[in-house]
């Protein structure tokens, strides 16, 4: 009997393959409607770093919940003057129920776990992105009934989202393949322990052929080349990406029912065309949409709702 | 059988008059406590531009209706990032239930209007304020128990709030006077369409004298000539608007029982006197408290609650 | 019978004794759960001066007495452009039920009340903290069962927590010794109605010496030495603050089971010492914890849910 009734999700790999398919039913469930919860629960959302998507999806997902939200926007004082974070994780765990907390170092999300007494949620580090991985999931097995045996490509930088698909791919029996530029190779020990975690460490192949990539995968998967706070190194980067660019020829290498997901904002003509974003496979927004689905059942888990 | 569920309104004249009517009696009912509603829907208010009364006021209304608001604002992220506004609108009716919208430019409007499935409400553009409208009228019929007939002389410069009285009057049968300094008058199209939209057009009177718009008036009413981005005008503009001030004198020639209303902020000594603003004649903290009423009328019929 | 609906808050003497019990005595039976409100009032928060731990614990306070919160952070709109306090007083009581206020001069908190028809609440001054005070009592009455002839000894600059301290203290019956450095004492007036408040006069000394201050107190209290907005005060006043910090040779001298308070954040090697926060004697943390309780406490009553 899974129960996470208490516990943080720092990465992915906080999790075991039980405990993923728990709340991915749990998720398929709500959005379906046929489970509700009433609870009187308060999400704070703690935003180093501002997020349109990731804050209204975790907001409306409390308030189906029944609960209530305080955001806590980049900037907020008394944490940007230098009050040391475990100051600040135990004063916010005796007023909250559960934190969203959206950062930069992982070890800072870290000490604010070891320093609360209530669930704290990674809503995106510089090392992983979870919360999203698990929305991810939810959508494949929309389209494909079951996440075993999916080959997922991943084009672009090998960095958080990346972490993340390794981890959680590996856990859940899929074959994840990533491919990007030289010198954007996702971390050497998150690969490794994606292997560990994999049945067969032969479903992680880490590539800089996006043609390796997406031979025959079920699901093509992009990211923004340049994220928030790295326009400085848009010059430099974009050159070496062009290659991995999700479009049409790279489409037609993948499986015929290919899916195409991409975390959002998607900028057409960079790290995808406007013709694969708005064709027939992209799943975009429902991939957006179960942001939502997959915070609240996650939320609802960690909260000791189910 | 009026029924505005789903409808957006991005003008006053997406409204005809039956429709104003039923949002009209629905908010005097709601104010004087009549009718309630306990709904669970999320009311996001995406603000391109800050504004306390339209934030506090949509916020109260919808919190009053049972429901939850998040807000947006200025300079939120990827919106502010240069993600295209159809990609915003998709994702952003995946997870709310009704957006309220302040904005520049009126197609930006249309464009989330077009790429949302969930209804949106203007809460001012450069080109319209009908939610204003809305409360002035239900201000104006608490003092004269109707519209019909009623003459209103607007002040100042012909730009939303004179564009949307001049629609929304025209609708409802009232008389309608707009008084600019020459080189502010309203826009023609508009001016033409509430002719077109009047029983008679000899209802819309656009003039340059403030004394011809105010003569025996029963509705008094200014805004600021100044307002936020364009405080670099001022100097320019501020000479030109002089004769308009809602002063003693223009009162003392509309008719005697005559109400004034202004949108606030105010600004004492250049729009409007202090003696007229806090004068016996002054209704605009009802004006005010109306946005309330109004506003959650509004968003009860477009959410089909009622 | 003591009713305190519809009243407000602006200084800790705006309640007597028999009130001030009312408060603490719900604060503790809120805390133990013995008593759930529900409520459906909205609470505005309007900071002119961004604080974490008041906004939180004010903001979940509201939540679980069943009502909502819109937080006005600094900065926001009309009020941040010139728009005269008794406008933006009038209008806002039109919308919300009760109102907390951060800001800076006590003159602009009494217009707002003086305009208001609502609950206007201190929620920080220059001049005067209440709410932080009623948190500080609940928290020395857990830990000596009363407030009666407790001695408090507070370390450092005689402003808003010092002044709303001498008051409370005053009217409760308790001693409270200030010792700040030369050019930093509390206000005259205010030591002046502290001591008129109090049974016997003697119960308020003021004093430079920390260990005439600290000797045989039960309660040892510091605040930072350099507030939000005061950076650059900090080089010519660190030096004469020296003294006062509260570190192991003062709390020796104190009564053998004083507690520790202070209303964060703290500043390590700065006011206090990082054993003093963290050792055995330390309540900072369930005094935070407090701010929820007790304002939770008299919002109730404010709001007549009692």
């Amino acid at each position: 009997m899974v129960n996470l009734k208490g516990r943080d999700l720092l990465s992915i790999a906080d999790l075991n393959k039980e405990e993923i398919r728990e709340i991915l039913n749990l998720a398929a469930s709500l959005k379906r409607g046929e489970k509700q919860y009433k609870c009187d629960k308060t999400l704070g959302l703690l935003f180093y770093k501002a997020s349109t998507r990731t804050r209204v999806s975790f907001t409306v997902a409390m308030y189906q919940l029944g609960g209530n939200v305080i955001y806590l926007e980049p900037g907020t004082t008394q944490i940007g003057r230098g009050e040391p974070i475990e100051d600040t994780a135990r004063v916010l765990s005796r007023y909250l129920d559960i934190l969203a907390i959206r950062t930069f170092a992982q070890e800072d999300l870290q000490t604010f776990a070891d320093y609360s007494d209530i669930p704290i949620i990674n809503a995106l580090t510089d090392l992983e992105h979870p919360c999203q991985i698990l929305a991810d999931f939810q959508t494949i097995e929309e389209n494909f009934g079951k996440l075993e045996g999916i080959t997922i490509a991943f084009l672009g930088d090998g960095n958080n989202v990346a972490h993340s698909l390794l981890l959680g791919g590996a856990i859940m029996g899929m074959n994840v393949r990533v491919a990007t530029p030289p010198g954007y190779a996702p971390k050497a020990e998150i690969v490794e322990k994606a292997r560990k975690l994999a049945a067969n460490p032969e479903q992680i192949i880490i590539t800089h052929s996006p043609e390796e990539a997406v031979d025959k995968a079920q699901v093509l998967y992009t990211d923004v080349w340049v994220s928030m706070g790295q326009e400085g190194e848009a010059a430099k980067k974009i050159p070496s990406f062009q290659p991995y660019q999700l479009n049409e020829r790279l489409v037609s290498l993948a499986d015929k029912e290919a899916i195409v997901l991409h975390c959002l904002p998607a900028y057409r003509g960079k790290e995808i065309t406007a013709e694969v974003l708005e064709g027939r496979q992209s799943r975009v927004w429902d991939e957006a949409e179960n942001r939502m689905h997959a915070q609240k059942a996650l939320m609802a888990c960690l909260l000791g709702l189910t």
